[in-house]
């Protein structure tokens, strides 16, 4: 019944899919999205859609997959680019700022959605769970970096150091997208976030940045 | 029909179906929890229930005045305690270690689930607005006796430390809760976030606590 097609025509429609998705998760939320709603924003056929994933569930899982990997490269990227840590976690700050100033961007709390819609379920949290192990594992990696090379001279256990600014981070991106940016005052949040991360780490600027 | 009840019978069924629907929350979510379950649980009639709310939506708006009574409560009591604002302010990070320690105490992360899961609805997010601009006058207006008793000289503008505290905190409870409060070193990073406030505020501390 189902034409031949080629992997790589599988590979596009596979994440034609996931890309819709992630637009109808975007503009209705994820609670409130149907598969239904999924299949009306592929313009494919029902059949052809549940060929690919079942469940919004399933696709929900590949998106995450997807954004762990994201960050992971962000973080490789970092540690082959040549720049100093400190300027390195500034640039990601400052990112984050963008981000959050734009308001069509609205992933993130896709996930949180995600996440605490289910925080009951079991499988929900181990995965929450993993999210955060992962995250924190990508993060603490290039800190220490900054350690090694004789950057950060940190006032308390590195490992800690990470998880508060973990914390922080999605904190403010909660109360960006909740608030409104204006209302959080992000920017200058971020400036003061930044001066305590210099003290916390004891930054020594190898490039001599102030 | 309704056998005619005297304004306190009212109010203490009132109170009960508000505590039952809060036991139902926590124990199987609000996205998950109908009006069904908290009939259940309050063991009164449907039609008695029904007498006081409608929804579960309802019901949950009254959990949440309630609590933002809670810490409007509470730092009055700080504020006429005779403490030093900054040892108000360990007392209350204190608690909130104790609190995030106690994993029967999830009514926050209830309320955050209300939040996300109608993050894409008008009325919700008003409220959250609503919820973030009280709690955050809450606490300004108690930092802001610190200042003026002259125990703090804050580095920055007092509305943007004030502003980092409430998001820091959010996302150590969101991270706790879903992580796990070990894998979160919540008593670590509490205790450098002390250290970090203590110096960001420029502490002169009246009682010569160090």
């Amino acid at each position: 019944m189902t034409p031949k097609i080629s992997e790589s025509e599988k590979e596009k429609r596979r994440m034609h899919i996931i890309q819709s998705a992630g637009e109808v998760f975007k503009r209705k939320g994820y609670v409130n999205s149907t598969m239904q709603d999924i299949v009306d924003e592929t313009e494919m056929s029902r059949g052809w859609v549940y060929l690919y994933f079942s469940s919004k569930d399933e696709i929900m899982k590949v998106i995450l997959a997807e954004n762990d990997k994201e960050t992971e490269a962000q973080i490789k990227n970092l540690l082959t680019s040549g720049l100093s840590v400190w300027k390195g976690l500034c640039g990601l700050i400052d990112m984050m700022e963008q981000q959050l100033s734009n308001a069509s961007d609205e992933l993130p709390i896709v996930i949180y959605e995600y996440f605490i819609s289910g925080w009951k379920e079991q499988e929900r949290r181990s995965m929450l769970e993993e999210h955060y192990k992962k995250q924190q594992a990508y993060l603490v990696h290039y800190l220490q970096k900054g350690v090694e090379d004789g950057e950060f001279n940190p006032r308390v256990d590195l490992d800690v150091i990470n998880k508060m600014i973990t914390s922080y981070f999605e904190g403010v991106l909660l109360h960006t997208k909740a608030a409104g940016i204006g209302n959080v005052r992000v920017k200058e949040q971020l400036r003061l976030f930044k001066s305590i991360l210099k003290e916390v780490l004891q930054v020594h600027d190898l490039e001599g940045e102030s």
